[in-house]
């Protein structure tokens, strides 16, 4: 936060008077909302800072105070897509039915439906972990998502979260739902005739957490 | 057959001398190989009809003889490419044990494979339903791989292929085997703990097929 603010008040002296005024730290959140947009309609390959900063009204210098280069940029959309991603999950399982088999079902909803919401974050987030994996942050949040699953097969299993058996049914779990999310986002399911197409649900019953 | 006869043809009579000769349609398969290997290295985005032709030693308008353009050379990839990819599921079953649910785990384990060898021709498969869902030989080859793991389901419920219920446990296998296999692809299985990495078999143990 403090960096933030150092940051704005640099952007403040420095940008020619007809840059839009953008409060502590809001340049940032500008600059990633524009980043967001763009990327659903472009591959991430061209997104540019410079365009972001057109497009929010700034000049590249005081996009480039905020992130390095575009590939930073893209490590703070996909890393903030990881915690949306978490957010949205413990949302639902808060609203779910107690059971804990329930709850993975309402994760796994959550899961596909933050997906087919944001497909282009949802494939930067995965499509670059060899280029992204240095980076602390980006694997507590894409791990601190993954542990919503974890703890919901913990809890079927009424085993402990770090149980080999736990972590095995869980990456099972994970892949399940990733699979349906990329076939909804590639239109696979779409494809087929509407009385075969399986909700969330069904496909999520179809895993046997408990016995794997 | 007849078409890549009179193809080859027109390129022997056609060509610079220094183009190096090729029999009876084994330039377009030459095209493809070297499409296949450019995959590896870079993004289909930078593929072009011209750089494959250089590759191979032909002139860029033998090679459109062949293919339209970039896109139909890509098509014809993804749709060899689910060729193979049930052939090698098909192949896999044969010499499974004759059980249902191991022929399942062997389908599931060949899926992942091919995915794994060829990680760009898998991802080229996926990325462009859209695109290629307008040529029935793209849709055919796609339904025909799918095919497979839906008689595995058949067989294990003991339903025709044709019944919902199948088709719906089907799309649950198929999302449960696409979404391992692209996060093998993409690392995050190799990330885990060797003592918490699931084998693919362990994943498809985790399916209740019969009773969802």
């Amino acid at each position: 936060m403090a960096r933030d603010v150092y940051r704005v008040n640099m952007t403040i002296q420095d940008d020619p008077p007809t840059t839009r005024p953008y409060h502590h730290g809001s340049l940032r959140a500008a600059l990633l909302e524009a980043a967001r947009e763009r990327l659903g309609e472009a591959a991430d390959a061209e997104l540019s800072l410079r365009e972001l900063a057109a497009r929010v009204g700034v000049s590249v210098n005081a996009a480039y105070r905020h992130f390095e280069n575009k590939e930073a940029l893209l490590l703070e959309l996909a890393t903030t897509g990881f915690d949306t991603l978490h957010a949205r999950m413990a949302a639902a399982i808060a609203a779910a039915a107690p059971a804990p088999v329930e709850r993975l079902g309402a994760a796994g909803e959550a899961y596909v439906g933050f997906a087919l919401d944001a497909p282009a974050l949802y494939r930067l987030m995965f499509g670059r972990r060899g280029r992204f994996d240095a980076h602390p942050r980006f694997g507590e949040s894409a791990g601190g998502a993954f542990r919503v699953l974890v703890d919901c097969v913990a809890a079927i299993r009424e085993q402990p979260a770090d149980a080999p058996e736990v972590l095995k049914a869980s990456m099972a779990a994970w892949s399940l739902v990733h699979g349906h999310a990329t076939l909804a986002i590639d239109g696979y399911i779409a494809a087929l005739p509407a009385s075969h197409q399986p909700t969330v649900r069904e496909v999520v019953r179809c895993l046997d957490v408990a016995g794997c």
